[in-house]
């Protein structure tokens, strides 16, 4: 496929692909991106811990804690360090919960879900010049409820709590 | 804010935003795109009716049908459409399941997963000239297992099966 680059930004990168797709002529608009992680972490009082930040252009929004990889850091390692950025808490360890892609059909972008274990708070927020957040504590059923009831509709909170509930076979 | 345009493709579009949120300096990369239908469709055997497509650059990928709404397009209609398109068969019924934001941090698509019932096969697939694809059938149980596995990773198709497998209570 012929490679025309459109945009390099700071979080996501845009190019243009023309090419043959078993053997039929296709173009193929495809997101760059360097991957997310993404933290269901539950607090001291087993409480799940959510950020609320305003998402431009969707307004107020609650999702789990995450953040986009730095250049070739590993998954792991984000989670680690933007539990600790976005919510003041260092886990003990982090899990492998699920890995999928948010938009497959043009987007690059690969989220990472760990759970995230032996919590502890530990410091203040330490947010990006341009993060605007606030962190929420709720009870997993209500996090599920509110699921269940489309109050949440961020892919990254859906995938790693319902993938929690089933591997625990919740509910 | 004030938004720079980038590109306007066949399937989704890109700006810039730059501005002040919550009195903060901000700029914002936005992907733009009309949003999607995606279906979560037993046949005649209950099995889920899935499709198998390249996905440029992932490879092969199993996913629900799925589809981009057209112009001005409700999502319902979008979804009875694509579901006849992608796989032949036509639905009595489609409720909603979930509509969520895949990558709520810069993407606009949304996606609004339908459960689709009373299907019927009634024609052949009439597929968009760069779409290749071909129909999968799987038990419930199974699309579940490999959710949880990791060997399926599309967002829609997690949203869509482990949302249904919530509000039945199943597992």
């Amino acid at each position: 496929m012929k490679r025309t680059k459109i945009y390099e930004g700071k979080i996501l990168g845009l190019s243009v692909y023309d090419g043959k797709l078993e053997g039929r002529k296709v173009r193929r608009e495809v997101i760059e991106h360097r991957g997310a992680a993404a933290m269901l972490a539950f607090d001291e009082d087993e409480k799940v811990i959510l950020v609320k930040q305003n998402r431009f252009p969707h307004g107020d929004v609650l999702e789990i804690p995450a953040g986009t990889l730095e250049k070739r850091e590993e998954p792991i390692k984000c989670a680690f360090r933007e539990l600790e950025e976005e919510t003041g808490y260092t886990a003990k360890k982090m899990t492998l919960l699920i890995t999928y892609y948010p938009s497959i059909g043009y987007n690059a972008e690969i989220i990472h879900c760990f759970l995230a274990s032996g919590l502890k708070k530990t410091s203040n927020l330490k947010l990006d010049e341009d993060e605007i957040l606030s962190v929420v504590k709720m009870d997993l059923k209500k996090v599920i409820s509110m699921i269940k009831t489309g109050k949440i509709q961020d892919s990254k909170t859906i995938c790693a709590v319902l993938t929690y509930a089933a591997k625990k076979k919740l509910y």
